[in-house]
């Protein structure tokens, strides 16, 4: 089997890696030897062992009928799109690890994919090394599927266990995990929670056969996070986790990404540094969880080469994927509801006519006064809160 | 799709339940109707629901084209092998709960499967609901697969926590679990780790693609736990888990099933209770780890209902499974390489002399003196441990 990769960056030349070092192995589980053919790059790569192999139009590998499985390793959404599809409709099957582009087109390509009797892959567009596309698809199939929460960001996850074992602010903790490589230079899309919140809108999707989009789900990231709220948090005997959640309601779904305050004993709660985990309820399985390497080359590289493996075994099979294009409406997240952990500068007589009765939660901070409501909607939260001066407030898990 | 199911005992009811519960959900992923035609029992079910549905005869099954496929939850290894390549000769595809069954006769069944172009499928034998078959077969396909440490037993976990708990003593909690419908009237295999020993080794089978035989596998249980240990491993931030354990060393593997003190930081430490928790390494993903019931009617059933699915997308295809009946020698359990916590009667001074220097643990027992080794093979610790008067020794994770 002959493939080409787009894109070396650090996934693809993962892929590369993965492929020369687990090369037996490979061979035997997918029945044949899996070399690489081309490598699709806008770079020339001079001294590099692969440097005969890169190719800069991606019309070469297109036209190759040698060509069987091409990865796509590039990121974002163009060109990325107008290679997989052309490669699709070329009769090639496609392992891509890019969570923007799956979000964004995976219904349509899916779609391509069948007419054309090839598949389109992407287990590592979401929890990186962790299997947990292929599960959804292929094992939890006895299931409703009534919640999926995971922490799905190892970047922001590393960053909160820092601040939670150190005591380090946020500003402190972002150029710590930038210098050692875990956050990019604009490291927007992690602390403001827009990589977790296509990658839940990816898991929704497959749960529930429609098109999520990620544009519709609420999203809240780690920057409001403060040493406070983690002093809190531990005299609550809980962590602050930034969860991508999605829960069955009736026959629609609630979504949201923001963090959340989980007590120890969840299984949740044990995820702690780079490593990314998903907790899956379905209503005969009961409680799940997959748990590894949410990101770093190998590990997701490993996730696109299982990809690869499983599409030389089907080659003139399509493995079906239940998810369409129509678009799944999803709840108002005014009226999703939680419990709430609040901090406010407001006495506690504002406080319970704003809220009622509530706990209150003593963690030695002098000047504020720190409480958990009742679940409520967010909607009435809203409203409640407006009624006190709010330091800050975070969910409970 | 017409199916039978054989044996309806607490599995079978729960698949017969699991169909009827998500009964349309199955149907669109299957992408046809899943209806049980035929039970198998020796019993009769008077007033039952599905009462007109049990033959006592497993020709009838064998006999009728219309069944397509049998599920097999008898347990025990006759007659349930008898019935299962009956059926497989016959060109019905057959999904199993059976781990004695799989442990014993798995890959002459697949190597049957496969001479008639059907499948035989066993995801609930190891880990209940918990997915870990189909991910070793179709999702780590890209690794070498270096580890597993499985807590892959809910029995002795249930134990084991309570006594962690609440310091009960091995008979108290084993009453409970009985009570409780956790352990059975005869608890050997479990409390002894025998059904672990089964699980590990159809799980180290599927890594090495050969036969491992787990009457080659050594198997110590739970039965020496005393509330004395548990007390040393909360003074060592340890637990005591039973891990059914296979590590690849050369061209072969090093298993065992035994009691094992894990730090606390180890991902397994925070599966309690009835849970399961598999571990993984592999050689470019690094860590992974799936959680869930490994036990129980509905989440079993979930696992045998999702082979179902998988079978009828299936129906002419054999999906490959690298399980050959050329059998793995096992290295010899001597040869295995482990740290001991260490409980004795014997003078430091003795200890000394056999052992060299060690680390003391404190836990406030009088009249023994406790510590812990550095790594060795099984051999020497029990040359040098014959050396001195021992209580009790657990290996260190």
């Amino acid at each position: 089997m002959k493939i080409a990769v787009m894109g070396y960056g650090t996934i693809g030349s993962g892929v590369v890696e993965v492929l020369r070092i687990n090369h037996e192995k490979i061979a035997r589980r997918a029945g044949e030897e899996v070399e690489v053919k081309y490598i699709l790059d806008l770079r020339d790569f001079p001294g590099d062992p692969m440097e005969d192999k890169i190719v800069h139009d991606y019309k070469i590998i297109v036209e190759d009928p040698e060509i069987g499985i091409v990865v796509e390793t590039m990121g974002g959404v163009e060109p990325a799109y107008t290679f997989v599809k052309a490669m699709l409709e070329a009769g090639k099957q496609v392992a891509t690890s890019n969570k923007n582009l799956v979000a964004a087109k995976g219904a349509g390509l899916i779609a391509i994919a069948r007419e054309h009797g090839v598949n389109f892959q992407f287990e590592a567009s979401v929890g990186g090394g962790i299997p947990i596309i292929r599960p959804l698809n292929k094992c939890l199939t006895a299931d409703e599927i009534e919640e999926i929460s995971g922490i799905l960001n190892g970047t922001t996850n590393y960053m909160l266990t820092k601040m939670t074992d150190e005591g380090a602010d946020f500003d402190a903790v972002l150029k710590d995990a930038q210098e050692k490589g875990y956050a990019e230079k604009d490291p927007t899309a992690d602390i403001k929670g827009y990589d977790p919140c296509r990658k839940i809108a990816i898991l929704t999707s497959l749960v529930c056969g429609k098109q999520v989009d990620f544009e519709d789900i609420y999203c809240e990231g780690i920057t409001e996070i403060t040493p406070t709220d983690i002093q809190y948090a531990k005299a609550m005997g809980r962590s602050v986790k930034l969860l991508a959640s999605s829960r069955k309601e009736g026959d629609s779904y609630s979504c949201m990404v923001a963090p959340f305050l989980l007590p120890d004993s969840h299984p949740l709660c044990g995820v702690n540094d780079v490593f990314n985990g998903i907790f899956v309820h379905g209503n005969v399985l009961g409680d799940a969880m997959f748990y590894g390497s949410g990101a770093g080359k190998l590990p997701t590289a490993s996730a696109v080469v299982a990809d690869v493996v499983d599409m030389v075994k089907h080659q003139h099979t399509n493995i079906y994927i239940d998810w369409k294009p129509e678009k799944m409406e999803l709840i108002d997240y005014k009226e999703s509801t939680n419990a709430f952990f609040v901090r406010t500068s407001s006495k506690k007589q504002d406080i319970e006519n704003a809220f009622g009765a509530v706990s209150y939660i003593e963690a030695g901070v002098a000047g504020e006064t720190a409480f958990t409501t009742e679940i409520m909607t967010e909607k009435e939260f809203e409203e409640k809160s407006a009624q006190i001066e709010l330091i800050n407030r975070i969910r409970l898990g």
